[in-house]
């Protein structure tokens, strides 16, 4: 069965990013720290080397269950230039956006695709694309949090730092639907990060 | 070497109790509820019964590892009469206020003092009475915060239940000293709770 999970980086005190319009990237590089040297995510930029380690195997488990992926415009446009041409989803990307744009192809199978019907579109049409995988949302925070309102994201998956911020967005404010209880599914702890897998109670 | 060391009962985003002046009877239960049923938690409010597993194992952990603890005024205000004769600290308890009040000897051990020459004398009296062993500080968040911002906190043991309560007061809201980084040192995952035992960095 298809089902659609989400995947972040966050601070002890629930922050998944800087706020809009700051200069973010000392907040965007100590929530995603983690990430860098990992093989998995290396390969996934095609860059060689890293470490061969279970924050690892953690990241190419994601990759690896996604049949289809879930974006925001925000993290599409942000992304775009960097990822150039063989961007590191390598299946059909479904992007939330209100600004129509014509289906961007890339190298390695990424497909995007701009949908401006609304958030439960996309979700339909990411999960019909998935052939039978999941659907892996990786924000960014807006996006996260209409699966989160709307009842449309199964799982989520924290991969916490052990940091307070202080500052910057918050993944759970904002929902329309409190108090969201969750099953915690499974918790790997690598002593740089904690990997938390909640499923969503219905 | 006698470090003092934090817990407290956390939600996924962040909170830790009611606002004040709020009935938040709801959140205080929501957020505790995973240690109402233990073995380690009923035999210090001499209750018979309950369940011995690996959530029982931290609180007994948390209770032996103590030689002293460190309460805000408020906690000691809203635990008094609930704890009656024979409060389940059985050891020196330091309460940090400003209204003094004279020392309070109840059954079993607890002796509580009122330290109104501020936080760090309260630190101070416990870590010398605690007799080579841990001060443990169970909160309020006021007196955790004053932990964290002074860096007088060694270690904070969060109970993090997967719920997103979207109300109440936040831990680390309003430190001193953003970043705060800590080394994640032990998480032990039960199904209900996740225990993240966080050593702060130096």
């Amino acid at each position: 069965m298809t089902i659609v999970t989400g995947s972040v980086s966050m601070s002890l005190d629930g922050f998944v990013g800087p706020e809009p319009g700051e200069d973010g990237s000392g907040v965007h590089e100590r929530l995603h720290r983690w990430m860098y040297d990992l093989v998995a995510w290396r390969e996934r930029q095609n860059l060689e080397g890293g470490s061969p380690n279970i924050d690892s195997d953690v990241v190419a488990e994601e990759f690896h269950q996604a049949g289809a992926y879930l974006l925001g415009r925000n993290t599409f446009d942000l992304g775009e230039e960097r990822w150039g041409e063989d961007p590191p989803f390598r299946g059909p990307v479904f992007v939330v956006t209100h600004r129509p744009r014509p289906v961007l192809t890339r190298r390695n199978g990424t497909v995007f695709a701009f949908v401006t019907e609304g958030f439960e579109s996309a979700v339909a049409q990411a999960k019909s694309a998935a052939n039978g995988m999941d659907v892996l949302c990786t924000g960014g925070p807006d996006v996260l949090r209409q699966g989160l309102s709307t009842g449309l994201l199964d799982e989520l998956q924290i991969h916490m730092s052990p940091v307070v911020l202080g500052g910057g967005v918050r993944l759970f404010d904002g929902l329309a639907n409190y108090p969201l209880e969750f099953t915690m599914e499974r918790v790997i702890h690598s002593g740089t990060v904690t990997h938390l897998r909640l499923c969503a109670e219905r």
